[in-house]
């Protein structure tokens, strides 16, 4: 839904105004003091004088146009009022008043009947349950509570799914001297969505970052397509979703399930597509603050300036958690800083330019000039306090910043600048970044390299995303080719049409299989007979299974035997396991399955699971028992190719056994991507009615890559 | 050394006192400014008019007696200072004077000889190097940089290893309102250390919290005397210790030495005292706040009460990550809260009251009334924000917050306050914390549940201590008794007195058995013969391993050869081992040791490694190949008894590996404690020529377990 025309109306109806509403009064004060050039009109049923001027009975008494209604009427009466409108040509709406969806069936009833009339009216509309929307850029505040003073305008678009917060955002971000294009309180997004702003904010050319605080990804299929469109236009989104806690509560047959979980997928969703996630509010503003105004760093060298050495030490703990290089300087570096830093100083990466730089002013700045020389750095951090309080002759302190700041508009390299710790840019501090143009500053160490990292991070996503688009790295994930020989497939009838329930080991198998993916070889078998020639056939020693449809995980109820040696191992285990198989309730024809035994290399797990939200959803980890235990897993939401299947292998803390800790054989990375890529692309390929399919342990020895189990759940 | 007069004279001379320096003009303005009350003489060698007043030429012209001299003299014209003072019989000094071993050999020998005549003469110095200090509590501020005003006295003592950072530090705490009782800025620490100041804050009435910035543990022994103390004396100890990136590099013969590295043994040591450890300079303020203002928690278990739904949701995943519960309300809270709360809103922990506190201003306070009368809840935080700005009448705000901190005075739990986001206390802010008597509130979600869950973890370790110097819990290390039998040793002559080089596997596990660790059996042969013969006695399947002095790793050079199922194997595993050690070079006379095979269960890795700087150091975590692949390890500085190894193991993320996963035997955590602790006593029995004993694998099935494989390595 476009919402240009909502943000930007040249005239507005307060309905529902009176005296005895906070809402009303803030919405009022908020749009005669911050600069909205066209007529406010107010409606109340009674007439009267209401905040000193005189209101109209109805919207159709008000002469002339008005754009925007901000409704502020009793719950039962706001469809009225859309009636009202509609009947005049009114076409956007933003509504304040709550008790509709949250409250309850009932209320939710009221919501869809309006809802349905906007729809029907091709009205738009930004609520219910919102407190309205800031327009910085456009002097546009039909806003529900008092704005703290002064709005600064910027280039951050803020999108809140939380009326209470959106004071808390607007007060620190002025603390920071963060301005904003535009802030919107989403309320129940019963027509107007987080996706429409986002859209209206990539388009508008105020706007150069954008902040999202999320309760909810309620359409996942529209955010995606607007985050791509926003990291393409080179519009950072960094975005705060709640919900970290909450474990996704799932009947989960396949263990990938149990592992996703709704925030895991969020997670590898948003580094999918490029959006950065932070946890705080403090963060939320603080790096989209950074994004808005350096844009994409090169890389994640940085050389770091500071005139403390206990700073540089914290710098340094803080890059390596954020992923940040800190190179040794350039010999030519190391030789123009022996010049400028005071002898008992030491010259390395983090800079420590040592507290002369109390007595020589300029020493900092010289520092500087040369580090954003070295050849070997991508951004320069300057660590620089803002001024608090306006010392008696302002005038020094305007005069040096100004000269950092003409020093950093001219280096060669983006330089961000970040101050010792977290507090408030202050009225003189603003003035001295306004009139000295002087940079935005990163709150704090702590908060100022997570926002580098981030940025570091994003335009490492935004690059890649370019070169894609432009063609300069195809498309792999169309393009897969069997580089690993299809094992030998077992000896039951390939099924290839969707199912339902739980498709046990020898089907999924030979549906694995029919697709290309190596599997073990093996035989379904009836009889104790049939079982030790399938033994003979393959060699000892061999693995005999349970086998039957509706079964789960084999090992648990007993179902599973390995190591067998001879004819009598075989046939004991084939009682047994029959036996443990026929004991499982609603177990279908009980038989074995035998295979090879296979030993050494590294077992992995890698299950394609439907998330109710995202879809299909690749799990990839270390498999065997040490699932559970370890939890060692990274997600991609599908579609995936082997280079990104390969990128979440790195991404595994027992990445060090696959490169071959202690004497293992070194996986063959690529080999295991490009299997559980056709794993991905195969799972697509089974339709909607794909509930999850898991090969563990897929076996890893070398270059040779084999599925020893699988399992298939289909839904319904 | 005790420095409680050093903090408290009742005369100050500043020696060097000239116009031209900034340091100077800053001590005396903060002396004059801040409420010394005892003269303050200043003593320039050509005497005349220093800042406005009449200067001494020397110490010996000052009338009466100076308690400290505060120096600022030329390096080279220190000692002489010194000479003088110490002749007038003047004991105390600072030192901001630069240039000594910060700076080289040369500076360190000037620094030498400072220390050689204070120690001869029992004179008290802080510094060199160092920018002074400042004893709020006492009006007392010899310190050589700005004060930023106001000086907010309060309960924090701060003590630094930097001065840069003391300007930020304590702009931080003004900003949050956190009031100090000492800041010192240690410099070198030639001679008053760290932990002198420690000493002295625990026994400070002033002091209630320590907060330390911290580049090094310079006497980790004394440090450790006065963290104790401190947690005995219920004075918690925040430290912000920095050098996290700086893997120690080690030669690692045992792999616990490369697994340790300094700053994780730091880690280790921080959370045996009780120090609660920090990353952030904000985190370091504003948990050392808290702590001064709450003391001790009952407990983890936190009722929330906000005015804000997304709030609430930040709070829940922040609490997760903190390790805190929010506990279900009982039902009678539940209740009493439905008649409290909005219809349209939801009853549950963390309980947002809703918007509607913008019309009622009671909600809050009576939903907090509610909550901290829930008996299953140990403490209860408020979302609160202070006010920025004041209004035009502020008495209805000082009111409210009166009013509000009434109630949480009479709580019959403690009540801690958190603010939406970390923006500064401003001087309205402050004005109602001091004049409503409102309690501290903690800056911003983020930062102040980090705050709640140190306290949290901060006042489990104080009870223990305050509980185990009481003699409630007995000091289990002193009486671990055998709850594990002992496995047959090897048939080689056991070794008991301390060695030399590496100890190969045969000497090490007879070692470890005569201790009365269990030991896999073995014997250790010279021809192929005896192997088979060993083998036979054992029973096959048996393992061979190279045997020789000085022979580390035997798996990476092919020195291992397991599941040998006849005695054909056996001589042609004999062969190979041998070969493979002999090409080893440096290795003594090679032989193999025979040992049965043994399966399943988990291979664990506890090792014991001395730390330069805390000493024996014992790490337990997943074994075998395991160890580099996960680092899933956990470590403890020596002594440990069986319950702190308990809690060791509980912290591994295979723990649920452990604990059986997948059909796997569930270990006896407790007979692996029992065997680990007994491990960690017996290496410090050894003395101190040991340099590691690690035991890896240490094999757990069930309550069984064993030494599988032993190193032991020697100093010098």
């Amino acid at each position: 839904m476009p919402v240009g025309e909502l943000f930007n109306p040249r005239s507005i109806a307060l309905v529902g105004a009176t005296d005895k509403s906070g809402w009303s009064i803030s919405t009022l004060t908020n749009l005669r003091t911050h600069g909205f050039r066209g007529p406010v009109h107010l409606v109340n049923p009674r007439g009267g004088v209401v905040h000193g001027e005189q209101a109209f009975r109805g919207l159709s008494d008000i002469p002339g146009q008005v754009d925007l209604a901000y409704v502020m009427v009793p719950t039962t009466a706001v469809l009225s009022v859309l009636r009202e409108g509609a009947k005049l040509g009114i076409r956007h709406y933003v509504i304040l008043t709550a008790g509709f969806g949250e409250t309850g069936p009932e209320g939710a009833a009221l919501e869809a009947e309006i809802v349905g009339f906007a729809r029907e009216n091709d009205l738009t509309v930004l609520g219910p349950n919102g407190n309205g929307f800031i327009n910085a850029a456009a002097d546009v505040t039909p806003y529900g509570l008092p704005i703290p003073s002064p709005l600064l305008r910027g280039s951050v678009g803020v999108v809140l799914q939380s009326g209470a917060l959106a004071s808390s955002v607007l007060g620190f971000a002025q603390a920071r001297n963060v301005g904003i294009s535009l802030l919107t309180s989403m309320g129940n997004e019963s027509l107007v969505t987080v996706t429409d702003v986002i859209d209206y904010l990539v388009d508008d050319p105020a706007t150069r970052a954008i902040a999202l605080f999320l309760e909810s990804v309620r359409d996942p299929a529209a955010f995606s397509r607007a985050a791509r469109r926003a990291l393409l236009a080179g519009k950072p989104i960094v975005a705060l979703k709640i919900g970290r806690s909450r474990l996704a509560s799932r009947t989960a047959q396949a263990h990938t399930g149990a592992l996703v979980g709704d925030d895991n997928v969020i997670d590898a969703a948003f580094r999918q597509l490029g959006v950065v996630r932070v946890r705080s509010l403090e963060d939320l503003i603080i790096t989209a603050g950074l994004l808005a105004e350096v844009g994409p760093l090169p890389g994640p060298r940085i050389g770091v300036v500071t005139p403390s050495g206990g700073a540089s030490e914290i710098i340094a703990d803080r890059a390596e958690d954020e992923g940040l290089e800190l190179p040794a300087f350039a010999p030519q570096t190391v030789a123009r800083l022996r010049e400028i830093v005071p002898a008992f100083g030491t010259v390395q990466n983090p800079l420590d330019v040592t507290g002369y730089v109390l007595i020589d002013r300029t020493l900092l700045g010289r520092a500087l000039e040369a580090v954003t020389a070295d050849p070997g750095v991508d951004a320069v951090m300057l660590l620089s306090d803002l001024p608090r309080l306006a010392p008696p002759d302002p005038a020094p302190v305007y005069a040096t910043f100004a000269a950092s700041a003409k020093r950093m508009a001219e280096a060669p390299m983006p330089v961000v600048v970040v101050s010792n710790v977290l507090t408030d840019v202050t009225e003189f501090g603003r003035s001295v970044q306004r009139e000295a143009g002087f940079p935005y500053v990163a709150g704090g160490i702590e908060h100022g390299m997570h926002a580098i990292g981030a940025a570091v991070r994003w335009s490492r996503a935004y690059r890649a995303a370019v070169e894609a688009a432009n063609g300069a790295v195809p498309a792999k994930a169309a393009t897969i080719t069997p580089a690993v020989e299809a094992a030998s497939a077992p000896t039951v009838e390939p099924a290839v049409e969707a199912g339902t329930g739980v498709w046990a080991e020898h089907r999924a198998a030979a549906l694995l299989s029919s697709a290309g993916i190596p599997v073990v070889p093996g035989e379904l078998v009836h009889d104790e007979e049939s079982a030790v020639a399938a033994a003979v056939g393959f060699g000892y020693p061999v693995v005999l299974k349970a086998a039957a449809e509706g079964l789960g995980h084999k090992s648990d109820i007993g179902g599973v035997r390995l190591g067998l040696s001879d004819a009598r191992d075989v046939e004991r285990a084939y009682r047994e396991v029959v036996a443990a198989a026929a004991a499982v309730p609603g177990a279908g024809r009980v038989g074995a399955l035998v295979q090879p035994q296979r030993g050494g290399g590294v077992e992995l797990l890698a299950g394609v699971v439907r998330d109710p939200a995202w879809g299909l959803t690749l799990a990839v980890g270390l498999g065997g028992i040490w699932v559970e235990a370890l939890r060692d897993t990274a997600l991609r939401v599908l579609p995936v190719d082997a280079a990104e299947v390969r990128r979440a292998l790195d991404e595994l803390r027992g990445t060090a056994l696959l490169r071959g800790a202690r004497g293992t054989e070194p996986a063959d990375l690529d080999a295991v991507a490009e299997v559980v890529a056709r794993v991905a692309a195969f799972a697509e390929s089974l339709g909607d009615d794909l509930e999850s399919l898991e090969i563990n342990p897929l076996l890893v020895r070398g270059s040779h890559v084999e599925a020893l189990d699988a399992l298939i759940t289909w839904r319904g």
